[in-house]
């Protein structure tokens, strides 16, 4: 497919994401983590506009220079971003007006494609990727914003009316055992990678075990009803304070009626389905587990060394699901369904390097106080995941589909 | 008229006042002060429903239960309010449902009016009369929260285009002389009126001065340019703390620009016109400028007794203009225009008595911490206001169309 | 006795006061409403030299000038006081120091008074008399900060230990009854009093009943044990917020164990007497009290008319009982025991005018948002109370020995 | 030296830093991370008692049981500690008292050690040398935490009198070139180490380079000056935001005085030694520091790995600078001085075991968000240090003694 009807498609799955939405829905934000569906829309068209159209189309005119003030997410290098928190604020422009402001920009780039000699395209096309797997990035977080957005609403409305999947059994989980070694991890260069996937680089594992499944809601329930919530010592010191503070009992969505667990799903308020992956889990949460599990999570390097030879299949986006499921083609759901928790430290690989300029922002800025998570959810699209990409959060973070599967040292 | 025309009637400003908002407008809550638009249209009609339709109306079928919560504002003994900070968060119901809310709980009134028997009708006019007045309340704070909702946008988006005013010319400031004596205030039981109105009662005054008309945009302007926003001495302390925190330079919604003043109006930013009434004033800054001028604010019996003779005339919200004029009817402008602060303290009458049950709640618990305000604004309904009527706001409260007038002591 | 006299016995009482403390209990400050002890001894004194000394001694020499900044309470037209929340945080000067201080300005003011001339002691006496004064409240604060401060440590320390009193009996509380009328109130001049007293000036009073006596532990237990602190009804808006946010479920100090009700006294915990007057009772609980009882307070016009005939008798600080008690020579306990919470906000008098320069801060300023209370506690100087004396607080704060008593309409 | 001079040896350390402190001085805590003097000399002690007296002694009868709940300090599995913040609000127990409660357990801890037989010495020795290096820890922090509760008293009083060192000349900063290859860090269980130090294991590092000083003040104001602390794009996110929220313009304890740098020490104010190695840094300065400088940190395997073969000899705490100092016996100055920020986040070795009971929760629930520091500084204890020593404080940390080095991939 050429980078046309890629950009076109990538594009269209963002207005199929927001097609269920009322024009009110687009505007609310619930907490200062999650940002409005209409400031999604018009962030990753202001990412075109800014780093393509700006600064290599001739004569370009910008649909209203005040949305660069007001659609910059957080590249403080090239203007003064909105406030983060305030986006729920803002009813104008209403989303008819984004919508224009979305078509506008994206003629404009498919013009300025189908035009550009050789040396434009050698510019601006890897400036699209980044774009492309932005928009792929946001197509995410429109979903996880959603959920959290009508999560708080005591009406509990639905996005979606989700179909029904066999989910009577879930494999056993069994140990993958791996031996000691120097192997390699990152990203060799071919194809499109983050920055911050490189350079692939030689590390040193001892030799370790890793689950061939990740938790299930069954699993994780036994860690609540042990009174894996209430036990200090299963908890990293952050962890807990954050416990106390959040009055956590349970993982984000959960609620308990009458002896049994609830959670809201983009489908509404469901009875918990056991089988399932466990997800909505902070890696405090999942830290905890595996200390009253007498295991640990898997470090990045081992979790990327396991999975080396996976295909790249499982329940995506592009499925519908949005939402984890028990069955998939894959043996050991390494990609899809819930992005898994390291025990690792979001740090630069050894020599690395970020791309300079603004762009250079994107990930490199944020290697403090963060978590490594591999893999992808539900709601990533799949052309989107690699087994070299690196996700990360904070480790209170639980409104995205994140999980975890356990590792240990080989004994 | 009879109440079911008036009742149809003020219902309708409500929708007048909408009219020009786009739905995402009716969602955003920009500070816990203000609600989103969509609020106050579902919470005047849950008024109704709560008061008259489910304790009165036979058979009646609550338009949705969960609305009873949702649309609460503070009438804590009748269940718990849905958080007020929070209204902005909800984008469900959407306003189109919210509409047939108001439709339905309409009907119902009106089907309920036209075929109550007298003793029926004995007992829901009264609460169908403080429905209405309290619906009125209501349109002015649509229409403060909406120019306040809207002012924070970067974009300043305009509710309406103003028509033009002759503003050349303010009268002189004159004094108006009133002797000491025995004076009674209070509404005396004729029409309506809320509780805390009553009861008729006496007073001393010693002889005292009274402005004939509010401070101006001028005359405030020389307080701030001689340094009335820097200089401790003329302000209360909490006034003074609230000033630091808040970083008060100016009224509310006024930016200087290139050595001249702006302000942000329902009709979008303007130059300050500086023949009008000056507005968006807070009692510190209202009690600060009297303390500069070396007067005083009038007290509330003071206020109401210079002007029991007044005829109820000037700029109310039935005008449209909805932004104070200089130039009207009325001699001494003590209706419309801007409310204005007094320095009394909102307390009880001697020997008032708030109404029985959750109704009660209406005024008596707020009888702390509040300033009383007389006279109505550019933005209340002409047929709300009454000599006797008491407002009350928070000293630091700004966002209302607050403004002053001056008096002294009888030397 | 001469002022010299008069100057050197209220100096010596505060170190009475400080007598039984360690170094480190001068340091603490458990909460912002409170200051360190050290901070008090340092502050008082610092009044004499900054308004005294400094400006009227010629050739003085302070003592440090750092302390000007140190020690300077609020007075904001004369410099910028150190952060009031962080006066805990000072090791320095010691206590030793801060001792000498004392001692020096002493010394200096008695030696002006002695040398100075009859122009200068016209000047400066009435500025002592204010100093003296001033003392005199932060000997009751000393005490009020000290109980608070040592009653936040789970040692819960003594700071004195008290002798046993009759307290097996309290009378019945009865009604008194005035008639309406055109009344008079506020000091006419004669010796000292604060400029928030002035003028003598006429208010018209309603027929009303006033208590006997103020309402005791054993009566407010019965409102505690009927879920006054949980029912909303009986609670000021703001009342009931700071209820929710501070947890209040019973009067500051009070903890029940093994069913019966104990409070930290300043000779530590002790069961709670329950023939006494209630205290440590905020202005939103004395409320709440009338309301459920069906009364409500007196206001500052109807207290002060009702015991204009009384004498300043009573249990003050003099006793160094330090706790209300239950038996005194006074038959209404108007003056002495515990402060009264009135129903009137602290606002000036008609015709009233604060003193000039920065004395002028001493009390108007915080005209906004306090009550007025009346009558002196058992930690008020019994020479610093008089009937026209306005004391003043925050509505919600508990930590003066504060009470109330009910009023009501003549019916 | 036997264990028993080990002890009083290093108690006696602990005597001799409080020594030039008044009684206030142990009392105040003027911040959170920060605590007082008294809570450090009675938190040591109360380890001792803690975890081998009540355990191991028979007979023991504690000083004050109450003392258990004041003094632990995050031991949650054994009991609730008193909170953190409010350390600072405590008057009693009086220094005097605790200084009683120091020799009380000193002494049931020697007599304890002198009669004990092999098998009870077996099991107390381990929990007596990490009290010990706990105390050494706290040392450290006593130094610390005095200069910050110091620094905030407009007074600036001096804790000690330095005395002067020939501070004329920095060497050159070169770079030390280290090659490619499998190496290993960590302890190797000869002598005492904490449990986060094991165990000894493989890493692999690149080739790379490291400066052979840490960065000079004079470096870091060429950094300051050419507007370091207000260009974006050389501070990691979290690092931008706390900047901006706490104001910052240069390290801690930096004030600029007419065009010249100076910074409080444990000495008083004095104007920045350009020679010294700066100091009072937190990760993100230092991490901006290196971006702007085209350099990085090193990680904790480059830095142990490349000081591997150095002697512990440098400016440690019993030289009673208490402050870096310019000239040292140390050819690169890995030990002793300041702290040196690496770019490791605090993660668990491969095969790291965390003690049992609750001497588990010293090192490893702190695993999460901060950052690994090597080689000690200029108020560590010199016994105290090892190579394999992990420091560990979150990246915006400043009040330690805080520097850095720069490091470099190999070209």
């Amino acid at each position: 497919m050429n980078i046309q009807s890629r950009f076109a498609k990538i594009r269209g799955f963002t207005d199929q994401i927001v097609a269920p939405l009322e024009a009110e829905d687009f505007i609310i934000q619930s907490t200062s983590d999650v940002s409005p569906a209409k400031w999604h829309l018009a962030h990753t068209t202001w990412f075109f506009e800014r780093f393509v159209l700006i600064p290599h189309a001739s004569n370009y005119q910008e649909f209203n220079p005040q949305f660069d003030h007001l659609f910059n997410s957080y590249y403080e290098t090239i203007g003064k971003p909105f406030a983060r928190p305030n986006r729920g604020l803002l009813s104008r422009p209403t989303i008819k007006e984004v919508v224009k402001y979305r078509k506008y920009v994206e003629e404009n780039i498919l013009n300025m494609l189908n035009q550009a000699d050789q040396e434009l395209i050698k510019k601006i096309e890897p400036i699209i990727e980044i774009g492309m797997n932005h928009e792929q990035q946001h197509q995410e977080l429109l979903l996880t914003d959603i959920k959290y957005n009508f999560s708080i609403n005591p009406l509990k409305p639905a996005y979606f009316n989700d179909s029904s999947h066999d989910d009577s059994y879930t494999s056993d989980m069994e140990w993958i055992h791996l031996e000691e070694g120097l192997v390699e991890i990152g990203h060799d260069g071919k194809g499109f990678a983050f920055d911050n996937e490189s350079p692939r680089h030689k590390v040193w594992l001892n030799a370790y075990s890793i689950a061939s499944r990740t938790v299930t809601n069954k699993e994780f329930i036994a860690f609540i009803e042990d009174g894996g919530y209430e036990k200090v010592q299963y908890w990293l010191s952050d962890g807990w304070s954050t416990l106390k503070k959040e009055g956590w009992e349970a993982p984000l969505y959960w609620e308990k009626k009458d002896g049994a667990w609830f959670y809201f799903t983009l489908s509404g308020m469901k009875e918990v389905n056991v089988n399932e992956p466990v997800t909505h889990i902070s890696y405090y949460e999942a830290d905890a587990y595996a200390r009253w599990a007498g295991k640990r999570l898997p470090t990045e390097a081992e979790w990327e060394h396991a999975f080396s030879n996976e295909e790249i299949e499982g329940n995506f986006a592009e499925s519908g699901n949005y939402h984890p499921v028990v069955k998939t083609d894959s043996n050991y759901n390494a990609f899809g369904n819930v992005w898994e928790w390291t025990m690792s430290p979001y740090s630069p690989y050894p020599g690395n390097k970020p791309l300079e300029g603004a762009l250079g922002e994107y990930n490199a800025k944020f290697m403090a106080n963060q978590m490594v998570l591999k893999g992808g959810s539900c709601v990533t699209p799949a052309s989107h995941i690699r087994l070299t990409y690196r996700n990360f959060f904070q480790p209170e973070k639980q409104w995205q589909f994140s999980g975890f599967r356990l590792a240990e040292d080989k004994k």
